[in-house]
């Protein structure tokens, strides 16, 4: 099996980390002008290790491999979330780049091909999955078109412009091109830390089920209204978010994770009644069925909420998407890779966090390889993996690259 | 008993309610232009009705009589909320007006002493109760110096300046002028109204202890952080105010109202578990016991929910009023006098909303009386008195002072 370049691998992902440096992380947006030279120092990296480098029309960053027969193809994302961890995202393209340059250094696997992607804006700066869903044939000129910076507004396109990206074809995936898709990241979990494990294999992307629940009431004095005649509309969500954390555990499955991230109550004063309160919540499972058992019990306790009529509650499904299971073949080849370098030390797991392989499995066989996430931490700048486990991750990664070319 | 004039009093309330004029109610902040201006119009019918007129270095109008003894004062407030009623502050004002004109145009009360107040900024635009407690000798020139517009931060003095008020002396009561002060306001609840009443007399205007209740969690991935490893500073504030739901009717007064008007889960996004998450909680009652009993109540609730220590919750006190008592004796007048001109159709009940006969109660016997509010609605343009019920309120408020200066 070819051997990895310790060295060389922590050396890029370092210097990777120095464009939007901050504190221990970094802070890279999409396009912002860190993120743009981090594009094209990617992009001469991938060409000095021999591969056909190019940045297309939507930012994405790919090296083709000029080896014949059909080629992996390894990616993930350049970007950052905001003031978070210098790996989410450079790691998973670092071991698609060092995969290529280990394979061609080694006679023995030198014409096997290893293609490498830098998907945009995976952290949704301007929209969701935009370099993936480009590739797949799923993001549309008109979505581009509207598309705006979430934070400070600015359209794709001129932030698109700005980068000197405009006009520039987006590349689409071809046919009979590649025999799959691996992806490596941080597990952004404790599972594999608290294991003392080193290698996660996913078996399916969980699907996100979210929802906007609106209660409606009626704005009023909260001095001279008495508390039998109110229709205190934070009260009701209040009171259906006590009953989810009550029902939910017993119909959930052991892995299924809900969160309510935002509560909004209208006006939002000390001493006014809440007329109209909102309430974001998301549900995650790999399994649809959990997700299907969970979305009936949301409707039924929100049925029994609205029987008094006082405050009605609305339910808006915002997205539904469905779970990415990942190829059996392939994680199998990721399992032998690791019990080869690491007996014992890898765990069949479904990710909880989105990725780009949940686009791509859409096309081909998809995979993703895990490596341990320091506490547990990710989307902060504290994110960390130990240098052994990610040299480790990197190895395991290599050989089940070549695992998967020779199947 | 002298006889009020109908006609003027309505009048009256039609020509403020001009000033800032927003659909059927009024949109007149504290120092905005129009209010202002109805200061100035207010003062000019308090000289037309004999009475010594001006406006004091906090924006306060007054009319002080020449009548020889002591003197009822009445009082309330010009300035509206935002987008508010016509009523809400002009009421009492207009009533007191009319009162000293009507004691003035009846020989047999000629000689009874009528002082007329409208207290600046009752409504909270800049502070809290300015005028009403600049008078009682509550307001530092320090706590002018810093205040400022809670919607645009224009500094007080600015406004003050910009009003030509710069300068002006502050008017402090002087002891022994007044035989007591009366209020009158529309009630802002529905108590009269469904009972089919006409006079509210106050028993007491609440107090309100309100309190920030804030929980520290662990800010993390929607999605890769198990259920049981998760601390959700969202869902332990909305664990506490499901208790507080659960046991504070048991423990309540009749009255008593209790709000939770703002939630905030931070960062609030939809696919990060909140790291922090606060809620405002107000308790008002005209019982003090009640208050403390149900302060007790919820201290105990967060010793409870912080037992597990996963999301340690701290309660801060924000503030924490004294119920105001009304003055007996002035309640009996109230009473006496809506006997005689609608029997049966008053009731003795408290004020759940501040008024600035809290403070005037703190130097002098104070009393208020209440008309009904259409529907229960205030603090909202569509906010309403029928006119009888204005005119029928008036002629009660009028005799009311009457009694209460010949007691």
């Amino acid at each position: 099996m070819p051997e990895i370049d310790p060295g060389r691998l922590l050396g890029d992902l370092r210097a990777l980390a120095k464009f939007g440096a901050y504190k221990t992380g970094v802070h890279r947006p999409t396009f912002s002008r860190e993120d743009v030279e981090a594009r094209h120092w990617f992009a001469d990296r991938l060409a000095e290790a021999g591969l056909d480098a190019t940045i297309d029309g939507i930012g994405s960053v790919f090296g083709f491999s000029r080896a014949p027969g059909r080629k992996m193809l390894t990616g993930s994302h350049l970007e950052s979330q905001n003031h978070a961890g210098w790996l989410d995202g450079p790691l998973g393209v670092v071991y698609g780049l060092e995969a290529a340059r280990a394979l061609a250094e080694d006679p023995a696997t030198a014409d096997l091909g290893v293609d490498v992607a830098a998907w945009c804006d995976e952290e949704g700066h301007f929209g969701s999955f935009l370099g993936s869903r480009s590739f797949v044939g799923l993001l549309s000129e008109d979505e581009i078109d509207k598309a705006r910076n979430r934070y400070d507004g600015t359209p794709l396109r001129e932030a698109l412009d700005k980068a000197g990206l405009s006009g520039r074809p987006r590349l689409q995936f071809e046919a009979g091109r590649h025999t799959g898709y691996v992806e490596a990241h941080i597990e952004q979990g404790d599972t594999l830390e608290s294991g003392d494990l080193k290698i996660g294999i996913v078996t399916a992307i969980v699907a996100i089920w979210q929802y906007r629940l609106t209660a409606t009431g009626e704005q009023n004095h909260a001095g001279t209204t008495g508390m039998a005649r109110r229709r205190d509309a934070g009260l009701a969500i209040v009171r259906l978010l006590g009953e989810i954390d009550r029902r939910f555990p017993g119909l959930a499955g052991p892995r299924t994770v809900w969160t309510c991230g935002r509560i909004t109550l209208e006006p939002g004063a000390p001493s006014i009644i809440p007329g109209r309160a909102e309430a974001l919540l998301q549900i995650r499972d790999a399994d649809a069925a959990v997700l299907e058992r969970l979305q009936a019990e949301l409707q039924r306790l929100v049925e029994e909420a609205n029987r008094d009529g006082r405050c009605p509650i609305a339910i808006e499904v915002m997205s539904q998407s469905t779970p990415a299971l990942m190829d059996e073949s392939l994680q199998a080849a990721i399992a032998a890779a690791a019990e080869a370098r690491c007996p014992g030390k890898a765990l069949r797991m479904p990710s909880g966090a989105g990725h780009d392989a949940q686009y791509l499995a859409r096309v081909m066989p998809g995979a993703m390889l895990f490596v341990p996430s320091i506490g547990g931490i990710s989307h902060h700048w504290t994110e960390n993996t130990a240098d052994a486990d990610i040299v480790l991750g990197a190895q395991v990664f290599c050989d089940a690259v070549v695992r998967m070319l020779r199947r």
